[in-house]
């Protein structure tokens, strides 16, 4: 599976000694064993020069396979090397759908390029599928599928799918359709095998379809498919006409970019969707200063409460060194809370009518850890900082004021945390933008008010 | 698709209506059309006393459907309230992983009673499966695909698929075993379908195969599916023995899963596999705690950092308004860093061969980003702190400490970043652990060394 780096890195020696060999027989029947998308792992590792060569190397079927696994620059350098001739032999390969994919990341003179050698009906269905917004079931759904007719028998399906099936992304699950190519049922290849041949589709399918509709969000989509295991999803027009299919393999592509994307906002990253070492420093720049700007601007109004609570640290300088820690203490008691919420939401588990249920409980957690973290933390000031450290500046009253502090910290820490990505899903907003960063901006300020509060309270400053 | 609440809402409604007026036959039309997932989001709905009823209402095969996507309360719930012959009809309807991950799920007793009821051939795999580590390929593959031979035609395979597919979890893929059961090739239903019937399968079967172990990482199998785009991986024992499949859907539950716990660790969290709002307060709360009260520790040598420059602050108390600024942006910058590469490594994006690159990486954006954020922060230092707000105590050669600062700063926090997901991943640790919080820990004592540096030499406190 060449997951290894060192098997691959050997492989790379091999092909790199078989090219400069010119063995292209021997290097061809070492690659001919390997899967397309470890075969397209090798390829990026070589250089340009060597690249395009051993692509030419692989049988055409097996080139359309790697060609689709490969990442968006080397196909751009491929097809720029590619002759017409070669162009048109490995489009005439490709899925309609990784067509799509592959026209959406080209610059317009490789589009152009690319379009004028697909053949006419397929030029069509990439510009319809272009015409549907990015992310939608539209833009991901190809439209190679097999259709059946209702009152065809199960000989009459079979003979379809041998004549159009290689040309289909799956056959596992066809779609029978009417007149008007309304999608009214479907079956499974399975469900074909075991009938009768004289029976009538329309007897052994299954009407009963979930679908989902081209602009339906793709993980709408891919999460539908990931909840009843399907293979596919069709998907249907405003009409109910059936125009095209999501595959499952695509749906778990979708899944895992908008996870990567999830992730990447809750670490106040804008996302980017090329692989990390694929991005130029720039564009990850681009990526993450917004948000590093803006929350140090509001980080700037933590800053002012101090300021305002000046006097009060110069007369007991000893609270100043508590700040960090319930600084920090708040910050990860809020972002647990907040990133499980996020976490819930995107998998449908929590909606926003659970929110008195969601704060209901964090209230009670909350309790118990803020309760925990308080005697842990009174211990540690008594035993260590006063008695092993002998610092006279740690009273049983300053003891008090950061304890107290820090269940009170704790409690807001956690009800912000599990309220606001609920509240950003109901007004629609993203939820995972109310993670770590955000939320630990919030409970800085809080964290320092409340201790102030106390040191006045307790300590009469 | 029911996703709305509101819809089911109104749905539960309509069923507890017709439960009340004992209308069982409208109530099973109501159900009959609806997809065993979204009926078992209804029944988890539906209180203890209903829920038996109205599971008792589906027919056989959906009822079971419907069983295997219960959560395990409401599973052990059903199963106590089952005579022994309704065990046995759902049992014999499950596929033996799905009997598998409830079985394991279930207190002793009931696994007793599940045994007890289960055919002996079902009990024998149960138990062999049962025996392999948790999170390993072997325990969530199915024992349950179509095996075939070498010799046999295109037409014996057919007949051999019809005889024995019912009872397989798939048919799409089939699996070609010579006598000692070694897995020596792979037939897709298309292939069979698209081929002569009289050819043999061991001209036409793909005999390049990616397998997997039965001791593999679920998460390396799940990741390998993804990779190909398989819809089953076959899974062979020491001996190149062919002993399950795993499936595409399975394959998805394990993403899932695995996504939702890299995120916890992210947010210091431990992993829990129950929903949020069926996990009970104490649960959560020991979830929690472990890593509060360890990143709270020590954090108290933050605290320590500033309690030795309590008289350089005590001269200076401006400086101590900018803490919270320098500790969060550092944090927020070296967070980025860590969770985009944690993500990297979980993608295979990144390996420890690549530490060196990351770190060439991370260090001009470091420098972009911390020079772009000391810009910006000098500019408002100087017109909102002094100018507007008339503070005389910000002067340049403050601003000067806080803005060198904030560049060194987010220079090592990106560094510390990049570099421990790497690092614990060569020595065998979670990459995920090294995110947010714990970064955020190191981070806090790096930018106050640094600050009171500045502070030191600039305002020579």
């Amino acid at each position: 599976m060449y997951e290894h780096e060192d098997v691959r890195a050997e492989m790379k020696d091999e092909i790199e000694d078989l090219v400069a060999r010119k063995r292209y027989a021997q290097l061809r029947d070492l690659l001919l064993p390997m899967e397309a998308a470890d075969i397209a792992l090798l390829l990026e590792e070589l250089g340009e020069a060597v690249m395009p060569l051993v692509f030419r190397l692989l049988p055409k079927e097996l080139a359309a396979e790697v060609f689709v696994e490969l990442e968006s620059d080397e196909q751009e350098l491929l097809i720029r090397s590619f002759s017409n001739t070669e162009l048109k032999e490995v489009l005439d390969e490709l899925y309609l759908d990784d067509t799509v994919d592959i026209v959406e990341e080209m610059p317009a003179n490789v589009v152009k390029r690319i379009l004028k050698h697909s053949d006419p009906e397929m030029r069509k269905s990439i510009n319809e599928i272009l015409k549907y917004p990015e992310d939608s079931a539209g833009s991901i759904m190809t439209t190679e599928f097999v259709d059946l007719k209702r009152d065809m028998t199960v000989e009459d399906a079979f003979k379809r799918i041998r004549r159009t099936g290689p040309d289909k992304e799956t056959i596992n699950i066809c779609y029978v359709i009417d007149v008007g190519r309304h999608l009214i049922g479907l079956v499974t290849i399975r469900t074909l095998l075991l009938a009768e041949e004289d029976a009538v589709l329309e007897d052994i399918m299954e009407k009963n379809i979930v679908s989902v509709s081209t602009l339906d969000d793709q993980e709408y989509v891919a999460r539908s498919l990931s909840k009843y295991d399907f293979l596919a999803l069709p998907v249907v027009d405003t009409e109910n006409r059936l125009v095209g299919i999501v595959t499952v393999d695509d749906a778990m592509d979708v899944l895992q970019d908008e996870v990567t994307e999830d992730i990447e906002k809750m670490a106040a990253i804008l996302p980017t969707d090329k692989p990390y070492l694929k991005t130029g420093i720039f564009e990850t720049f681009k990526a993450r200063i917004p948000w590093l700007l803006l929350l140090m601007v509001s980080a700037t109004f933590t800053g002012h409460i101090i300021s305002k609570f000046e006097n009060a640290l110069a007369a007991f300088t000893i609270l100043t060194a508590y700040i960090p820690m319930l600084m920090d203490t708040g910050g990860n008691a809020g972002s647990q809370a907040s990133v499980t919420v996020i976490r819930g939401i995107s998998l449908n588990e929590i909606e926003f009518s659970d929110l008195l249920r969601v704060i209901w409980k964090e209230m009670r957690v909350a309790v118990y850890c803020g309760v925990a973290l308080s005697a842990a933390n009174f211990i540690k000031l008594m035993l260590v900082d006063r008695l092993l450290f002998h610092n006279p500046a740690v009273t049983v009253a300053v003891a008090l004021v950061v304890c107290l502090t820090l269940v009170l910290d704790v409690f807001c820490a956690k009800l912000v945390g599990c309220t606001l990505p609920l509240l950003a899903k109901k007004v629609g907003f993203d939820p995972a933008v109310m993670a770590s960063p955000f939320i630990t901006t919030i409970v800085d300020a809080i964290s320092l008010l409340i201790y102030f509060q106390f040191a006045a309270l307790i300590l009469h400053i």
